[in-house]
């Protein structure tokens, strides 16, 4: 997967104009300092070589200090300020900016929706904003919404923005010595972060036209493969599990269903393998991506992967891959980016071409 | 606002066919029995002449039982058995839904997304689902989008959603006696429920047109009008208010944004407050509903209400108004719905033609 010579120019852009979209820019942020395996080890009690083997995963950011238990940014600072990065590196003025799609498993508040916190701090007023309860999917479907919405809707140009914070649940105070592997993961391999897009009707910026966007349920009659819960007022003193995976069906499903999607994803574009220049692969930890980029069976194509040095950041994954991928995608190259949510299975990707 | 004398048929259908979208049927669901004020009263101590004359609220569901304090329902659940009883009545089988929407403030769990349980429960697969977190706009949120899609996005038809549970938050062992009224009023005035629409891009079943779906964040500066926080491993003993409303605000606000987006409506639509036969006004509780919709002005509308006997319950409100309004229509009459929502000053609405 390291041939980065660009391949033949496309003879033809990725499908009728009305069903493509560009995104002009990226921006991204992630809190503090990047947290290794030691900082965890010693802060948090966790074994360091067991997060080397298990997980792969070599650092993090985290929005609260370990340390002193501060939570320094909230998810809407994030937000705020991936997608003021990437509203200036588009050219283009706030007031130029028709609707904001936001998605996120870890709202700050139930209501207001983040959305419009992260609106107000950019100054934006009188749009449509749309906040998405998902997994990393949601950073796949809020994609999904700007491109219905500059493509059928009338819109010239949004922001879609992806983020979560794990502040809430990372529970500093807990005794870990005597925490079963099913508890140590979630303090390993979760993180913090923001990742944000402008989304245009024409090209501009970076033209990076986007198209096959795809999100599809496919859980029926499935259990859930994670689940994270919440507490209100009147039960957050019940002693349950607020989150929880099934580590066996993720494993052994997700590799199934990337390789699904990537099929669908190449049947539905009309390309050949060979013309994937990079591939996104899902982003669980170190150890379950490399796996994943492997079965998919792209030996020609440059992985493009952020999680093992990111730490697990839900739906900022696919916009710190997206600004990875800008700093090596050449004009007429392609990419794949391919996210499998575990919570109810859902399958999601999308295409990329540089134009 | 009580003649119900059909006005003369429309002229034309209301707009370009590529921008009208239809909702064949409509379906609701309210947990339990309604709870009246004398009940809240002696299961509370929450004066019941207080509710009736401050809030105007005379009923509301609940999911919880308010004796034992079981859970009997989930958010799933209703939005589930809602949906069921539109899908029925829209004629239309399961595998003919192309997608679902999904509005609430109130998720089951942060993941995964309820939309997808409600999914799982309604047999549907392989289709993409969106979950929307907002207050009363999510529902028409989720209607804009469910319209965009099916008249943008190449689908046939899809189930909308929006519905409310407040039993995470519903304390039952607070000892009330001795609560602030800002408290009280959040026992009194809201209450659990859902709602759902099949949306089609051509018209069966009900035969009603949609068009001129409004959704905007107008909150640039101000300060929420509502929030609903909630609470994770980390934080769940904080002692924080998890609701707070700032009712000043809310009467100051609300029926003032209410007549903004009605006149806007009315530009947009090239309607005269004449031809609108039936008013669907923003559902806060009995007075203020009762206060905005005589400042609404619209002497010869019909007004469709339920709040007073439902209880606020979000997202699923405006579905509970369709339903009954669904029971008076006539074929050539027009309705506007107008929702406010005062976390964050979202201005919705909608206007609808039976054809």
């Amino acid at each position: 997967m390291q041939s980065e010579q660009p391949r033949e120019q496309a003879s033809s852009p990725p499908g009728p104009a009305a069903t493509v979209s560009y995104l002009a820019a990226v921006g991204t942020a992630l809190p503090g300092d990047p947290v290794d395996n030691a900082t965890l080890a010693r802060t948090l009690g966790v074994n360091e070589e067991w997060i080397d083997v298990f997980i792969g995963t070599r650092t993090r950011h985290f929005a609260r200090d370990l340390e002193t238990g501060e939570v320094r940014w909230s998810l809407a600072d994030l937000c705020a300020r991936a997608a003021e990065q990437a509203l200036t590196a588009s050219g283009l003025a706030p007031h130029e900016i028709d609707f904001v799609v936001m998605g996120t498993a870890t709202p700050d508040h139930l209501m207001p929706a983040t959305v419009n916190h992260v609106a107000d701090q950019l100054g934006l007023d009188q749009i449509p904003t749309y906040q998405l309860q998902s997994g990393c999917a949601g950073a796949v479907q809020a994609l999904q919404l700007g491109h219905t919405l500059v493509t059928g809707g009338g819109h010239k140009a949004g922001l879609v923005i992806g983020g979560d914070v794990c502040s809430k649940h990372l529970d500093l105070d807990r005794d870990l010595s005597a925490a079963a592997p099913s508890d140590l993961v979630n303090y390993v391999l979760f993180g913090d972060g923001a990742g944000a897009a402008v989304i245009t009707s024409e090209p501009r910026g970076q033209r990076l036209a986007l198209s096959g966007v795809l999100n599809r349920f496919t859980g029926l009659g499935r259990e859930p493969g994670q689940v994270i819960d919440w507490f209100g007022l009147a039960d957050r003193h019940d002693d349950r599990q607020a989150i929880r995976e099934d580590y066996k069906a993720i494993e052994e499903s997700v590799p199934v269903m990337a390789v699904e999607i990537l099929w669908e994803l190449l049947e539905d574009l009309d390309w050949t393998p060979e013309q994937v220049d990079f591939l996104l692969p899902p982003q669980l930890s170190g150890r379950m991506t490399r796996r994943i980029a492997e079965e998919l069976g792209l030996p020609d194509a440059v992985e493009v992967s952020c999680v093992a040095d990111t730490g697990n950041n839900g739906n900022a994954l696919p916009f710190l891959q997206l600004e990875a991928l800008l700093q090596k995608i050449g004009v007429g190259q392609r990419a794949l980016a391919i996210a499998v949510e575990s919570s109810k299975w859902i399958k999601s990707g999308f295409a990329l071409e540089k134009i």
